[in-house]
Protein backbone atom coordinates (compact mmCIF):
# COMPACT_ATOMS: atom_id res chain seq x y z
CA UNK A 1 0.00 0.00 0.00
CA UNK A 2 1.45 3.58 -0.69
CA UNK A 3 1.78 5.18 1.51
CA UNK A 4 -0.09 8.20 1.06
CA UNK A 5 -3.28 6.04 1.36
CA UNK A 6 -2.25 5.62 4.59
CA UNK A 7 -4.14 7.71 7.92
CA UNK A 8 -1.67 10.48 8.31
CA UNK A 9 -1.51 9.79 12.64
CA UNK A 10 -0.07 12.89 14.37
CA UNK A 11 1.41 11.80 17.79
CA UNK A 12 2.35 14.93 20.86
CA UNK A 13 2.27 14.75 24.39
CA UNK A 14 2.95 17.21 27.44
CA UNK A 15 5.80 14.59 29.07
CA UNK A 16 8.22 15.47 26.58
CA UNK A 17 9.78 13.55 23.34
CA UNK A 18 12.05 11.50 25.51
CA UNK A 19 9.23 10.25 27.85
CA UNK A 20 8.27 6.68 27.92
CA UNK A 21 4.62 7.18 27.67
CA UNK A 22 5.18 8.87 23.97
CA UNK A 23 7.24 5.89 22.43
CA UNK A 24 4.49 3.26 23.89
CA UNK A 25 1.91 5.36 22.16
CA UNK A 26 4.10 5.50 18.59
CA UNK A 27 4.76 1.73 19.82
CA UNK A 28 1.21 0.98 19.48
CA UNK A 29 -0.50 2.46 16.72
CA UNK A 30 2.89 2.60 14.29
CA UNK A 31 0.95 -0.44 12.14
CA UNK A 32 -2.44 1.45 11.38
CA UNK A 33 -1.12 4.67 10.15
CA UNK A 34 1.87 7.13 8.42
CA UNK A 35 3.16 8.52 12.22
CA UNK A 36 4.31 11.39 12.45
CA UNK A 37 5.31 12.97 15.90
CA UNK A 38 5.47 16.56 17.13
CA UNK A 39 6.35 17.19 20.73
CA UNK A 40 7.75 19.66 23.25
CA UNK A 41 11.36 19.28 23.65
CA UNK A 42 10.97 19.05 27.62
CA UNK A 43 7.63 17.87 30.08
CA UNK A 44 4.90 20.51 29.76
CA UNK A 45 3.03 18.59 32.70
CA UNK A 46 -0.31 20.96 34.03
CA UNK A 47 0.19 23.42 31.18
CA UNK A 48 -3.43 23.27 30.54
CA UNK A 49 -4.69 25.18 27.28
CA UNK A 50 -1.49 27.29 27.53
CA UNK A 51 -0.15 28.59 23.96
CA UNK A 52 2.74 30.69 23.50
CA UNK A 53 2.54 34.56 23.36
CA UNK A 54 5.35 37.15 22.90
CA UNK A 55 8.14 34.43 22.45
CA UNK A 56 9.20 32.44 19.33
CA UNK A 57 9.54 28.90 18.44
CA UNK A 58 11.88 26.75 17.61
CA UNK A 59 10.73 23.64 16.26
CA UNK A 60 13.80 20.42 14.75
CA UNK A 61 13.13 17.32 13.12
CA UNK A 62 15.33 14.57 15.66
CA UNK A 63 16.54 11.23 15.30
CA UNK A 64 14.62 8.94 17.94
CA UNK A 65 12.41 6.97 17.10
CA UNK A 66 13.97 5.18 13.72
CA UNK A 67 11.95 5.33 10.78
CA UNK A 68 9.19 7.43 12.20
CA UNK A 69 9.49 11.28 11.29
CA UNK A 70 9.97 13.42 14.58
CA UNK A 71 9.83 17.08 15.32
CA UNK A 72 10.48 18.54 18.84
CA UNK A 73 9.29 22.16 19.38
CA UNK A 74 10.02 24.41 22.56
CA UNK A 75 6.27 25.20 22.79
CA UNK A 76 3.70 23.98 24.77
CA UNK A 77 1.53 20.63 24.33
CA UNK A 78 -1.42 23.05 22.43
CA UNK A 79 1.36 24.78 20.12
CA UNK A 80 3.17 21.45 18.99
CA UNK A 81 -0.42 20.82 17.30
CA UNK A 82 -0.43 24.30 15.87
CA UNK A 83 3.25 23.64 14.34
CA UNK A 84 2.54 20.56 12.98
CA UNK A 85 -0.47 21.28 10.82
CA UNK A 86 0.77 24.76 9.76
CA UNK A 87 4.67 23.92 9.56
CA UNK A 88 5.57 20.03 9.54
CA UNK A 89 2.62 18.38 7.68
CA UNK A 90 1.00 21.07 5.45
CA UNK A 91 -2.38 19.61 6.01
CA UNK A 92 -4.55 18.21 8.60
CA UNK A 93 -3.64 14.97 9.78
CA UNK A 94 -6.56 11.89 9.54
CA UNK A 95 -6.26 11.38 13.47
CA UNK A 96 -4.06 13.24 16.04
CA UNK A 97 -3.33 11.17 19.86
CA UNK A 98 -1.36 12.45 22.30
CA UNK A 99 0.00 10.63 25.38
CA UNK A 100 -0.01 8.33 26.67
CA UNK A 101 0.42 10.41 29.56
CA UNK A 102 2.73 9.22 32.88
CA UNK A 103 -0.15 10.20 35.25
CA UNK A 104 -4.60 10.24 35.30
CA UNK A 105 -6.15 12.72 33.53
CA UNK A 106 -9.56 11.63 34.61
CA UNK A 107 -12.29 13.55 36.24
CA UNK A 108 -11.77 17.35 36.71
CA UNK A 109 -8.04 16.62 35.50
CA UNK A 110 -8.95 17.28 32.08
CA UNK A 111 -8.94 20.78 32.52
CA UNK A 112 -5.83 20.79 33.69
CA UNK A 113 -3.90 18.78 31.67
CA UNK A 114 -1.54 19.02 28.22
CA UNK A 115 -2.26 16.03 27.34
CA UNK A 116 -5.67 16.39 26.98
CA UNK A 117 -5.49 20.13 25.65
CA UNK A 118 -3.14 18.68 22.78
CA UNK A 119 -6.02 16.54 21.97
CA UNK A 120 -9.00 19.27 22.45
CA UNK A 121 -6.53 21.64 20.19
CA UNK A 122 -6.81 18.90 17.38
CA UNK A 123 -10.66 18.72 18.05
CA UNK A 124 -10.90 22.50 17.73
CA UNK A 125 -9.05 22.22 14.40
CA UNK A 126 -11.53 19.72 12.88
CA UNK A 127 -9.54 16.89 13.72
CA UNK A 128 -10.43 13.86 15.39
CA UNK A 129 -8.27 13.27 18.62
CA UNK A 130 -7.55 11.42 21.14
CA UNK A 131 -5.64 11.86 24.28
CA UNK A 132 -4.16 8.74 26.46
CA UNK A 133 -3.54 8.23 30.25
CA UNK A 134 -1.87 5.74 31.94
CA UNK A 135 -2.72 5.55 36.38
CA UNK A 136 0.74 5.41 37.03
CA UNK A 137 3.35 8.78 37.02
CA UNK A 138 6.41 7.25 37.42
CA UNK A 139 9.08 7.25 34.25
CA UNK A 140 9.37 3.66 34.74
CA UNK A 141 5.53 2.93 34.29
CA UNK A 142 4.74 -0.37 32.59
CA UNK A 143 2.05 0.59 29.19
CA UNK A 144 2.21 -3.04 28.23
CA UNK A 145 -1.90 -2.97 28.48
CA UNK A 146 -2.22 0.48 27.63
CA UNK A 147 -0.45 -0.28 24.01
CA UNK A 148 -2.40 -2.86 24.04
CA UNK A 149 -5.66 -0.80 24.73
CA UNK A 150 -4.49 1.73 22.32
CA UNK A 151 -3.99 -0.51 19.36
CA UNK A 152 -7.50 -1.72 19.79
CA UNK A 153 -9.16 2.07 20.24
CA UNK A 154 -7.45 3.57 17.46
CA UNK A 155 -7.79 1.03 14.92
CA UNK A 156 -11.13 0.57 15.85
CA UNK A 157 -12.31 4.06 15.00
CA UNK A 158 -9.89 4.39 11.85
CA UNK A 159 -12.52 2.16 10.87
CA UNK A 160 -15.25 4.46 10.80
CA UNK A 161 -16.58 7.69 9.74
CA UNK A 162 -15.34 9.88 12.66
CA UNK A 163 -16.42 13.06 13.05
CA UNK A 164 -14.33 15.41 12.95
CA UNK A 165 -14.75 17.17 16.42
CA UNK A 166 -14.74 14.01 17.85
CA UNK A 167 -12.32 13.99 20.89
CA UNK A 168 -11.54 11.48 23.53
CA UNK A 169 -10.57 11.00 27.41
CA UNK A 170 -8.92 7.86 27.55
CA UNK A 171 -7.65 6.56 31.13
CA UNK A 172 -6.22 3.11 31.95
CA UNK A 173 -6.01 0.99 34.90
CA UNK A 174 -2.26 0.44 36.14
CA UNK A 175 -2.70 -3.24 36.08
CA UNK A 176 -2.07 -6.48 34.04
CA UNK A 177 -3.79 -6.72 30.77
CA UNK A 178 -5.49 -9.53 32.07
CA UNK A 179 -7.11 -7.92 34.92
CA UNK A 180 -8.32 -5.26 33.22
CA UNK A 181 -12.52 -5.83 32.56
CA UNK A 182 -12.71 -4.06 29.08
CA UNK A 183 -13.67 -0.55 27.93
CA UNK A 184 -15.95 1.97 29.70
CA UNK A 185 -17.72 4.95 28.34
CA UNK A 186 -18.55 7.43 30.99
CA UNK A 187 -18.84 10.80 32.09
CA UNK A 188 -16.74 13.06 33.66
CA UNK A 189 -16.77 12.93 37.58
CA UNK A 190 -16.83 15.85 39.31
CA UNK A 191 -13.58 14.80 41.82
CA UNK A 192 -10.86 16.95 42.04
CA UNK A 193 -7.72 17.44 44.61
CA UNK A 194 -8.49 19.56 47.01
CA UNK A 195 -5.16 22.17 47.53
CA UNK A 196 -3.30 22.90 50.20
CA UNK A 197 0.46 24.42 49.84
CA UNK A 198 3.68 23.23 51.93
CA UNK A 199 4.73 26.47 53.36
CA UNK A 200 8.36 26.16 53.89
CA UNK A 201 11.31 29.25 54.58
CA UNK A 202 14.14 29.67 52.27
CA UNK A 203 17.94 30.25 53.61
CA UNK A 204 16.77 34.08 52.94
CA UNK A 205 14.10 33.91 55.61
CA UNK A 206 11.54 34.17 52.85
CA UNK A 207 8.50 32.09 52.65
CA UNK A 208 7.77 29.92 49.47
CA UNK A 209 4.91 27.59 49.02
CA UNK A 210 4.71 24.02 47.45
CA UNK A 211 1.41 23.03 45.54
CA UNK A 212 0.43 19.98 47.28
CA UNK A 213 -3.33 18.09 47.26
CA UNK A 214 -5.31 14.50 47.99
CA UNK A 215 -7.56 13.38 45.67
CA UNK A 216 -11.36 13.04 46.92
CA UNK A 217 -13.87 12.12 44.46
CA UNK A 218 -17.42 14.13 45.34
CA UNK A 219 -18.95 12.37 43.00
CA UNK A 220 -21.41 8.94 43.75
CA UNK A 221 -22.53 7.80 40.32
CA UNK A 222 -21.24 4.72 38.64
CA UNK A 223 -21.64 5.70 35.34
CA UNK A 224 -17.88 8.28 35.81
CA UNK A 225 -14.33 7.71 34.42
CA UNK A 226 -13.51 7.48 38.32
CA UNK A 227 -15.88 4.59 39.02
CA UNK A 228 -14.82 2.50 36.03
CA UNK A 229 -11.24 2.95 36.75
CA UNK A 230 -11.48 2.06 40.20
CA UNK A 231 -13.19 -1.21 38.87
CA UNK A 232 -10.80 -2.02 36.56
CA UNK A 233 -12.19 -0.62 33.27
CA UNK A 234 -10.57 1.75 30.82
CA UNK A 235 -12.55 4.89 30.88
CA UNK A 236 -13.57 6.53 27.71
CA UNK A 237 -15.03 10.03 28.13
CA UNK A 238 -16.24 12.00 25.00
CA UNK A 239 -15.26 15.54 25.50
CA UNK A 240 -16.43 18.79 23.89
CA UNK A 241 -15.14 22.31 23.61
CA UNK A 242 -18.26 23.81 23.77
CA UNK A 243 -18.43 25.18 27.37
CA UNK A 244 -22.35 27.13 27.58
CA UNK A 245 -23.89 25.85 30.32
CA UNK A 246 -27.03 25.47 28.46
CA UNK A 247 -29.54 25.27 31.37
CA UNK A 248 -27.95 28.54 33.31
CA UNK A 249 -28.36 29.71 29.67
CA UNK A 250 -32.23 29.36 30.16
CA UNK A 251 -32.73 30.87 33.37
CA UNK A 252 -30.09 33.97 33.58
CA UNK A 253 -31.39 36.36 31.07
CA UNK A 254 -34.62 37.23 33.15
CA UNK A 255 -31.67 39.42 35.81
CA UNK A 256 -30.83 41.76 33.38
CA UNK A 257 -34.07 42.13 31.24
CA UNK B 1 -22.17 47.70 58.76
CA UNK B 2 -19.54 45.35 60.20
CA UNK B 3 -17.19 44.24 57.84
CA UNK B 4 -18.12 40.18 58.73
CA UNK B 5 -21.55 41.16 57.26
CA UNK B 6 -20.23 42.23 53.56
CA UNK B 7 -19.78 39.84 50.84
CA UNK B 8 -16.28 38.77 50.37
CA UNK B 9 -14.93 39.30 46.55
CA UNK B 10 -11.76 38.00 45.58
CA UNK B 11 -10.14 39.55 42.39
CA UNK B 12 -7.80 38.09 39.90
CA UNK B 13 -6.59 38.30 36.43
CA UNK B 14 -4.36 37.26 33.77
CA UNK B 15 -2.27 40.60 33.02
CA UNK B 16 -0.67 40.77 35.64
CA UNK B 17 -1.82 43.50 39.36
CA UNK B 18 -0.45 46.64 37.64
CA UNK B 19 -2.80 46.69 34.72
CA UNK B 20 -4.92 49.26 34.59
CA UNK B 21 -8.10 46.62 33.66
CA UNK B 22 -7.96 45.12 37.92
CA UNK B 23 -8.21 48.21 38.94
CA UNK B 24 -10.76 49.05 36.95
CA UNK B 25 -12.59 45.86 38.28
CA UNK B 26 -11.41 46.61 41.69
CA UNK B 27 -13.25 50.46 41.75
CA UNK B 28 -16.30 48.86 39.94
CA UNK B 29 -16.82 46.80 42.97
CA UNK B 30 -15.40 48.22 46.33
CA UNK B 31 -18.53 49.22 47.60
CA UNK B 32 -20.19 45.79 47.13
CA UNK B 33 -18.42 44.18 49.73
CA UNK B 34 -14.93 43.52 51.67
CA UNK B 35 -12.43 43.44 48.34
CA UNK B 36 -9.21 41.27 48.42
CA UNK B 37 -6.51 41.19 45.36
CA UNK B 38 -4.78 38.19 44.78
CA UNK B 39 -2.72 38.11 41.49
CA UNK B 40 -0.20 37.34 39.00
CA UNK B 41 3.32 39.88 39.60
CA UNK B 42 3.68 39.51 36.36
CA UNK B 43 1.02 39.05 32.27
CA UNK B 44 0.27 35.75 31.73
CA UNK B 45 -1.76 36.05 29.28
CA UNK B 46 -2.73 32.86 27.16
CA UNK B 47 -1.57 30.32 30.19
CA UNK B 48 -5.25 28.78 29.77
CA UNK B 49 -5.53 26.25 33.07
CA UNK B 50 -1.76 26.33 33.67
CA UNK B 51 -0.46 25.60 36.96
CA UNK B 52 2.57 25.32 38.52
CA UNK B 53 4.09 22.52 39.36
CA UNK B 54 7.72 21.38 40.34
CA UNK B 55 8.66 24.95 41.49
CA UNK B 56 7.60 26.88 44.43
CA UNK B 57 5.24 29.89 44.20
CA UNK B 58 5.93 33.14 46.19
CA UNK B 59 2.75 35.35 47.92
CA UNK B 60 3.76 39.25 48.83
CA UNK B 61 1.59 41.59 50.22
CA UNK B 62 1.87 44.58 48.14
CA UNK B 63 0.09 48.53 48.82
CA UNK B 64 -0.88 49.24 45.33
CA UNK B 65 -4.76 49.93 46.22
CA UNK B 66 -5.38 52.28 49.02
CA UNK B 67 -7.32 50.64 51.70
CA UNK B 68 -7.95 47.51 49.42
CA UNK B 69 -5.79 44.44 50.70
CA UNK B 70 -3.61 43.29 47.36
CA UNK B 71 -1.33 40.15 47.30
CA UNK B 72 0.74 39.49 44.22
CA UNK B 73 2.12 36.00 43.70
CA UNK B 74 4.43 34.38 41.21
CA UNK B 75 2.13 31.77 39.99
CA UNK B 76 -0.31 31.48 37.08
CA UNK B 77 -4.06 32.97 37.53
CA UNK B 78 -5.22 29.55 38.44
CA UNK B 79 -2.27 29.62 41.23
CA UNK B 80 -4.03 32.47 42.81
CA UNK B 81 -7.23 31.55 43.33
CA UNK B 82 -5.68 28.31 45.34
CA UNK B 83 -3.61 30.46 47.16
CA UNK B 84 -6.14 32.90 47.69
CA UNK B 85 -8.32 30.43 49.04
CA UNK B 86 -5.61 28.38 51.20
CA UNK B 87 -3.31 31.46 52.56
CA UNK B 88 -5.09 34.97 52.28
CA UNK B 89 -8.07 34.22 52.69
CA UNK B 90 -8.48 30.84 54.73
CA UNK B 91 -11.89 30.34 53.79
CA UNK B 92 -14.18 30.81 50.59
CA UNK B 93 -14.77 33.77 49.08
CA UNK B 94 -18.29 34.81 48.07
CA UNK B 95 -17.67 35.45 44.66
CA UNK B 96 -14.44 35.30 42.86
CA UNK B 97 -14.41 38.20 40.03
CA UNK B 98 -11.41 38.14 37.10
CA UNK B 99 -10.32 40.67 34.71
CA UNK B 100 -11.33 42.78 33.23
CA UNK B 101 -9.02 41.32 30.47
CA UNK B 102 -7.38 43.74 28.03
CA UNK B 103 -8.98 42.05 25.12
CA UNK B 104 -11.20 39.45 23.98
CA UNK B 105 -12.07 35.79 25.25
CA UNK B 106 -14.93 35.42 23.48
CA UNK B 107 -15.85 32.13 21.61
CA UNK B 108 -13.38 29.64 21.66
CA UNK B 109 -10.74 31.96 23.02
CA UNK B 110 -12.72 30.79 26.73
CA UNK B 111 -10.11 27.72 26.44
CA UNK B 112 -7.40 29.54 25.91
CA UNK B 113 -8.15 32.60 28.65
CA UNK B 114 -5.84 32.72 31.91
CA UNK B 115 -9.07 35.64 32.76
CA UNK B 116 -11.58 32.46 32.65
CA UNK B 117 -8.81 30.09 34.01
CA UNK B 118 -9.24 31.43 37.18
CA UNK B 119 -12.82 31.92 37.35
CA UNK B 120 -13.24 28.19 35.97
CA UNK B 121 -10.95 27.07 39.21
CA UNK B 122 -13.18 29.31 41.78
CA UNK B 123 -16.30 27.74 40.02
CA UNK B 124 -14.29 24.18 40.51
CA UNK B 125 -13.83 25.05 43.84
CA UNK B 126 -17.78 25.94 44.73
CA UNK B 127 -16.88 29.67 44.21
CA UNK B 128 -19.53 31.60 42.14
CA UNK B 129 -17.03 32.93 39.46
CA UNK B 130 -17.10 35.78 36.81
CA UNK B 131 -14.72 36.28 34.21
CA UNK B 132 -14.54 39.77 32.25
CA UNK B 133 -12.72 41.27 29.24
CA UNK B 134 -13.20 44.41 27.14
CA UNK B 135 -12.40 43.80 23.70
CA UNK B 136 -9.71 46.22 23.75
CA UNK B 137 -6.22 44.64 24.38
CA UNK B 138 -4.38 47.98 24.41
CA UNK B 139 -2.50 49.25 28.02
CA UNK B 140 -4.46 52.68 27.90
CA UNK B 141 -8.01 51.09 27.04
CA UNK B 142 -10.81 53.13 28.27
CA UNK B 143 -12.48 50.96 31.21
CA UNK B 144 -15.69 53.22 32.13
CA UNK B 145 -18.38 51.21 30.01
CA UNK B 146 -16.38 47.85 31.57
CA UNK B 147 -16.71 49.46 35.26
CA UNK B 148 -20.41 50.36 34.57
CA UNK B 149 -21.60 46.80 33.39
CA UNK B 150 -19.03 45.20 35.79
CA UNK B 151 -20.61 46.60 38.83
CA UNK B 152 -24.26 46.47 37.65
CA UNK B 153 -23.65 42.62 36.92
CA UNK B 154 -22.28 41.85 40.29
CA UNK B 155 -24.70 43.98 41.87
CA UNK B 156 -27.31 42.30 40.61
CA UNK B 157 -26.10 38.70 41.29
CA UNK B 158 -25.00 39.17 44.90
CA UNK B 159 -28.80 40.16 45.91
CA UNK B 160 -29.60 36.37 44.12
CA UNK B 161 -28.87 33.10 46.21
CA UNK B 162 -26.21 32.19 43.36
CA UNK B 163 -25.81 28.50 42.48
CA UNK B 164 -21.96 27.68 43.79
CA UNK B 165 -20.51 26.85 40.84
CA UNK B 166 -21.80 29.82 38.86
CA UNK B 167 -19.66 31.02 36.25
CA UNK B 168 -19.90 33.26 33.26
CA UNK B 169 -18.02 35.02 30.83
CA UNK B 170 -18.52 38.17 30.43
CA UNK B 171 -17.14 40.26 27.33
CA UNK B 172 -18.09 44.03 26.95
CA UNK B 173 -17.69 45.71 23.79
CA UNK B 174 -14.96 48.40 22.79
CA UNK B 175 -17.96 51.35 22.74
CA UNK B 176 -18.68 54.26 24.88
CA UNK B 177 -21.60 53.19 27.39
CA UNK B 178 -23.86 55.41 25.71
CA UNK B 179 -23.70 53.02 22.59
CA UNK B 180 -24.38 49.35 23.96
CA UNK B 181 -27.51 47.82 23.57
CA UNK B 182 -27.54 45.94 27.01
CA UNK B 183 -26.83 42.87 28.48
CA UNK B 184 -27.43 39.69 26.54
CA UNK B 185 -27.01 36.03 27.62
CA UNK B 186 -24.88 33.96 24.88
CA UNK B 187 -24.14 30.68 23.66
CA UNK B 188 -20.18 30.57 23.16
CA UNK B 189 -20.02 30.87 19.30
CA UNK B 190 -17.85 28.05 17.35
CA UNK B 191 -15.08 30.99 16.27
CA UNK B 192 -11.65 30.82 16.34
CA UNK B 193 -7.96 32.24 15.58
CA UNK B 194 -6.92 30.41 11.86
CA UNK B 195 -3.36 29.66 13.28
CA UNK B 196 -0.27 30.82 11.00
CA UNK B 197 3.39 30.88 11.79
CA UNK B 198 5.61 33.72 10.82
CA UNK B 199 9.18 31.97 10.03
CA UNK B 200 12.19 34.15 10.62
CA UNK B 201 15.82 33.25 10.45
CA UNK B 202 17.93 34.23 13.49
CA UNK B 203 21.53 35.96 13.85
CA UNK B 204 22.87 32.47 13.73
CA UNK B 205 21.40 31.19 10.81
CA UNK B 206 18.53 29.29 12.49
CA UNK B 207 14.94 29.38 11.62
CA UNK B 208 11.87 30.19 14.63
CA UNK B 209 8.62 30.48 14.37
CA UNK B 210 5.82 33.69 15.62
CA UNK B 211 2.64 32.75 16.26
CA UNK B 212 -0.17 34.57 14.10
CA UNK B 213 -3.58 34.65 13.53
CA UNK B 214 -6.88 35.64 11.86
CA UNK B 215 -10.09 35.81 13.45
CA UNK B 216 -12.97 33.66 11.80
CA UNK B 217 -16.57 33.59 12.88
CA UNK B 218 -17.64 30.17 11.14
CA UNK B 219 -20.83 30.32 13.90
CA UNK B 220 -24.04 32.28 11.69
CA UNK B 221 -25.96 31.58 14.68
CA UNK B 222 -27.65 34.97 16.48
CA UNK B 223 -27.56 33.48 20.24
CA UNK B 224 -24.02 33.73 20.45
CA UNK B 225 -21.18 35.84 22.37
CA UNK B 226 -19.91 36.77 19.17
CA UNK B 227 -23.17 37.96 17.50
CA UNK B 228 -23.69 39.88 20.33
CA UNK B 229 -20.59 41.83 20.94
CA UNK B 230 -21.11 42.66 16.93
CA UNK B 231 -24.13 44.02 17.52
CA UNK B 232 -22.28 46.17 20.55
CA UNK B 233 -24.61 44.19 23.53
CA UNK B 234 -22.39 42.95 26.71
CA UNK B 235 -22.39 39.24 26.05
CA UNK B 236 -22.85 37.03 29.17
CA UNK B 237 -21.95 33.38 28.53
CA UNK B 238 -22.77 31.06 31.34
CA UNK B 239 -20.39 28.38 31.15
CA UNK B 240 -19.83 24.37 33.19
CA UNK B 241 -16.67 22.55 33.45
CA UNK B 242 -18.19 19.37 32.75
CA UNK B 243 -16.47 18.62 29.08
CA UNK B 244 -18.76 15.01 28.56
CA UNK B 245 -20.71 15.18 25.06
CA UNK B 246 -23.41 13.55 26.47
CA UNK B 247 -24.56 13.08 22.98
CA UNK B 248 -20.99 11.26 21.89
CA UNK B 249 -21.66 9.16 24.89
CA UNK B 250 -25.00 8.09 24.17
CA UNK B 251 -23.99 6.09 20.30
CA UNK B 252 -20.02 5.57 21.60
CA UNK B 253 -20.43 2.59 23.54
CA UNK B 254 -21.46 0.47 20.97
CA UNK B 255 -18.07 0.86 18.96
CA UNK B 256 -16.34 -1.92 21.90
CA UNK B 257 -19.23 -3.62 23.54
Amino acid sequence: MASDTLPIILITNDDGITAPGIRGLVDAVKGLGQVVVVAPDKPQSGMGHAITIGVPLRLNQVDIYGDIEAWQTSGTPVDCVKLAVDKVLHRKPDICLSGINHGANHSINVIYSGTMSAAMEASIESIPSIGFSLLDYRFEADFTASKYYVHKIVESLLKTKMNKHLLLNVNIPAVPVEEIMGIKVCRQAYAKYEEDFNERIDPQGKKYYWLTGEFVNFDKGEDTDVWALQHNYVSVVPVQFDLTNYELKKVLQTNWD
